[in-house]
């Protein structure tokens, strides 16, 4: 027998589906599939696609998955472009005015950053311009944290990190794991990165060319940091020099986490850090907001 | 330089990410691009998924990508299962009332149906009840069409088509390509076929068991039916005796296309369709709207 709400037509479509997950025991589960047919029926109603275009579209989506092995993750990228990753990062980062901003890990923290003492050159080969990259861990009340863990990586001076050229590069390059000293100050040395492009060669690079967009990101260098009692923050800093800065494929950007690129003269802050002046300087501050 | 506009963040993100497409020539991609993002959006806004759940997502979404090959296409199963398909398939087929119903096409037709003569068994290895299956196909007006193509197909008393089991079934059982008489009318022999599961062996089946939905389709005989000047139909006839009309699967079952079987003693009428009486007979008049 067929009640007389379980026959399908446009309107009753997304009651009746919804309906079928009345005997979902998993809560948190019922929730996100209702929540999911609603949304996915609505795309549908409001794009009205045709048959071909609903076909285009499982065509996509099957490749994107078959684009998928242990290096590559399409539907990262894809979630990335459409700035699922980043919106999924800002729910879940919420944090109080003056805290580090949070943004996507990315796909390259594929190896742990070696710990190196304050001062390290982490450009293996100085494939880049040399730069010092600087800061303080605090809290949010301004304590400066010492013994924060600050983990650094980043792309050289071409736009490509240490795992994409295994053949080219050293091994570990442009990676270091940082303990801030008794002031809460971390330094290192290493090269200004360049903006890169991301992976083009699977369905969501098609999607990007079919849409008219650029796949770069703007140069920038990776950091996570951490002290006891502290949340920790996944994050970037960009480089106020590097194009792309507004127009970032995967929507990284936010205006806090800009900073410029300076050329410092003065020979007793090279002594320092241990350079010769002039030289180049990054000053990224972090800001920790405690764990209650 | 990052305009004030396009820095991220969770109030920001959807017009950011859409203004993504400013230079999107095709209008029609465009539209489709900018639906999408501000429903899924939307939907991670809803449910303000984990980290861990975002990456169950994307882990999902890989593995139903995965898990397609030639005979296998686990993405249009999900979109069956979540009512997409049928959703798509009703936008795409607003008929007038009185015009048989569509339903979606499956993914069983895989061969053309053989060219048979009025009134030939269809079930060549006799597995199953033996029916008989007739109708009128209809203009909406009421004039009978001559001359119309009637496909069909079904699975068999076990509920399995002979596509899926090539070593037991013969070539081509249970199909056939049908042309109406003179008075509008088909007739063909047959046996009742049974309702069966959708695949459960992939990641669409694994959501059906976590969500506590069974996996079931109710019986059914596939058709689709054209006749010059009108526009084609592809539907199902549903068994009034079947389980799971009111919880089919797919969401495939609309009132107007449930069918009894009837038993038939009537040794004139059996004569008719060269069968013995009693035998089961399944009528399904199709009525197709004039194309203008």
């Amino acid at each position: 027998m067929l009640s007389a709400d379980s026959s399908f037509d446009e309107k009753s479509a997304t009651a009746l589906v919804n309906s079928s997950w009345a005997n979902t025991s998993d809560e948190r589960l019922k929730k996100i599939l209702t929540s999911l047919v609603t949304h996915l029926h609505n795309f549908v109603r409001d794009v009205e696609p045709s048959m071909e275009e609903w076909m285009q579209g499982i065509d996509f989506l099957t490749a994107t998955g078959q684009k998928c092995d242990d290096k590559r993750q399409e539907f990262i990228l894809l979630s990335d472009l459409l700035g699922v990753s980043m919106l999924v990062d800002a729910i879940n980062h919420r944090r109080p005015a003056g805290a580090t901003e949070s943004t996507v890990l990315g796909p390259f923290h594929l190896v742990d950053s070696p710990p190196r003492e304050l001062g390290a050159d982490i450009s293996l080969d100085a494939n880049g311009q040399p730069c010092v990259v600087a800061g303080t861990v605090r809290s949010l009340d301004g304590t400066p944290l010492s013994g924060a863990l600050v983990d650094v990586w980043q792309a050289n001076g071409d736009g490509f990190y240490d795992v994409q050229q295994p053949d080219k590069q050293p091994e570990l390059n442009l990676r270091g794991l940082f303990t801030t000293d008794e002031t809460g100050r971390y330094w290192l040395r290493s090269v200004v990165p360049r903006h890169y492009p991301v992976p083009t060669d699977g369905p969501a690079g098609d999607l990007l060319e079919a849409a008219g967009r650029h796949p770069y990101r703007p140069a920038h260098i990776h950091f996570i940091a951490g002290a006891e009692g502290h949340h920790p923050v996944t994050t970037h800093m960009f480089l106020d020099e590097s194009p792309y800065l507004d127009s970032d494929a995967v929507f990284g950007v936010k205006q806090e986490l800009i900073r410029p690129v300076t050329t410092v003269c003065d020979a007793t802050r090279a002594a320092e850090f241990g350079v010769q002046a002039p030289f180049r300087l990054i000053e990224f501050d972090i800001v920790l907001d405690a764990a209650s």
